[in-house]
């Protein structure tokens, strides 16, 4: 076999592994926990269906490929919750490492390539790359306000918590943030997450 | 809500019961079944990193999302095994039911967009759909060839079944089938696929 093409498909098979990480969200009807690559597909097909939400015209495919693989180096580094502060601190660090090692088994170009979009989506700096950062926030709040806040709830998450995690959705999309504030304001008047008072206990998890 | 915004939410929720449509694929590391999501986005990405071996140009953004969207109908028709002759003779009334219910919870003009889309890759007749079919074909192959090809085991599929299912790959993809090919040869000679000789236990099932 061609070796550019051994390569590639060396890539294919090592991306098998994101399907066994799990994250903190459950799936819809309080399912079992999500996993990356089913969140990534969630998210893009979401890109697709919502792009007309994106505060700036999205190039989609690029925007699509961002979603799928924005998560491939949890395969080495671990789902980091997003609430969980500790492990905030040695993520990148983390993740940089399985960056080198992983989008490293394809050939040199598409190494580049792949790379430059995976930093794109952390740079969080570009249309493509804020409209995929507000589908990474809207995907699991879906989820979770669709179970009744139980992924909140489990982990303590104060209003604080959950507005700062949502604030950059604007950043992506104005329409899409709208519709965070109404779920979230649902949510609180629900009791469904822990409010700011006192003791905010995930924040010693 | 804007009701054009809940209608694209509500498909978007529906969408999430595609991870729970196992198939017969297991993962790599002789690992549990995949589902339908987890094969979508595998898929996906693989479109994109090997579409240089395309037949034709194709659009990847329109081949990425055929993708991600060509298993959706089975959330109510169930996954149907490849060499499952009983179950695909009923395939398509399931099937087109499926696609007129889940579809229609978008917007009219996305149901319509989305279902050109789907028909596309069921009709195979353009670049995209037929690179698309490559990669659905290649995926769960990459996989079962990973585990030494015991999903052909369990289920006695011969050779003939397995170059009739791989035949089309031919059609996006030259490259891809020579790759196929390779490995389903390897896969012979290595005892894995049940050989066309006499009784084809599979047809019978």
């Amino acid at each position: 076999m061609e070796e550019r093409l051994r390569e590639q498909m060396s890539f294919a098979l090592e991306l098998d592994k994101e399907k066994l990480i799990n994250r903190q969200t459950h799936l819809s009807g309080h399912g079992r926990y999500e996993n990356d690559a089913e969140h990534a597909w969630h998210m893009a097909v979401m890109a697709w269906i919502l792009r007309e939400y994106a505060n700036e015209p999205v190039d989609i495919a690029r925007t699509m490929l961002m979603c799928l693989l924005h998560d491939v180096v949890e395969i080495d580094a671990g789902d980091t919750f997003a609430y969980d502060t500790e492990a905030l601190k040695t993520q990148k660090v983390r993740e940089d490492a399985a960056k080198e090692r992983i989008f490293g088994l394809l050939p040199a170009d598409q190494k580049t390539e792949l790379i430059r979009v995976f930093d794109e989506f952390e740079a969080n700096e570009t249309p493509e790359a804020r409209f995929a950062h507000a589908l990474d926030n809207l995907q699991p709040l879906m989820l979770n306000h669709s179970n009744g806040g139980s992924d909140w709830k489990e982990h303590y998450i104060t209003e604080k918590q959950v507005r700062n995690r949502h604030s950059k959705t604007q950043l992506g999309s104005e329409t899409l943030f709208q519709l965070t504030n109404r779920i979230l304001e649902e949510c609180l008047n629900a009791g469904l997450i822990h409010p700011d008072e006192g003791e905010t206990p995930a924040e010693n998890m």
